[in-house]
């Protein structure tokens, strides 16, 4: 599997964020073709220790990196991304990579 | 499902990081009860966008919030917390949350 791994800061106003990570994010997100998955965490995350402490976490599972690629580049991937200043002004770091059981 | 997330920073002898990983720390870990899944990356991540940038993603799987709790409180998921100062010198964040489809 291919994994993007979206971190998000905590926002100023997360009611905001909130509300458009909802309503308008999701349905954008959701268009993406190939996603297998895609989860997001109920309720801020709990840090049990380090440093990183994001305020919301989306999860797209893909079947490969081409797919991933290929989705990212696709009018849905650039349509989310460019989305991401509308919301995520506090900042998010993308992160893309292949998992295999450990 | 449940999900602990592990971001390790970027070790400062990556060779050593990575056997202690696979070799001692793998094992440990998957003696830890209730896990239903634990992937890690492949290779590096890819930091798309972002100031996140670890070395390695481990990611947990548990049922529920509660047997997350219980596998983290038990001998085996304190054996692999314990674990975690005899490679992670680098630093490590460990996140705790829910999942949901989005």
């Amino acid at each position: 599997m291919a994994k993007l791994l979206v971190l998000y800061n905590q926002p100023a106003d997360p009611a905001a964020f909130d509300r458009h990570y909802a309503e308008t994010h999701i349905p954008i997100a959701r268009k993406i073709p190939g996603v297998r998955s895609y989860t997001i965490n109920t309720a801020p995350p709990i840090v049990a220790a380090g440093t990183v402490s994001p305020y919301l976490i989306a999860e797209l599972q893909f079947d490969t990196m081409a797919a991933l690629q290929s989705a990212m580049a696709s009018p849905e991937g650039q349509a989310a991304a460019a989305d991401l200043p509308n919301f995520a002004q506090a900042g998010v770091s993308l992160l893309v990579y292949e998992t295999r059981d450990a």
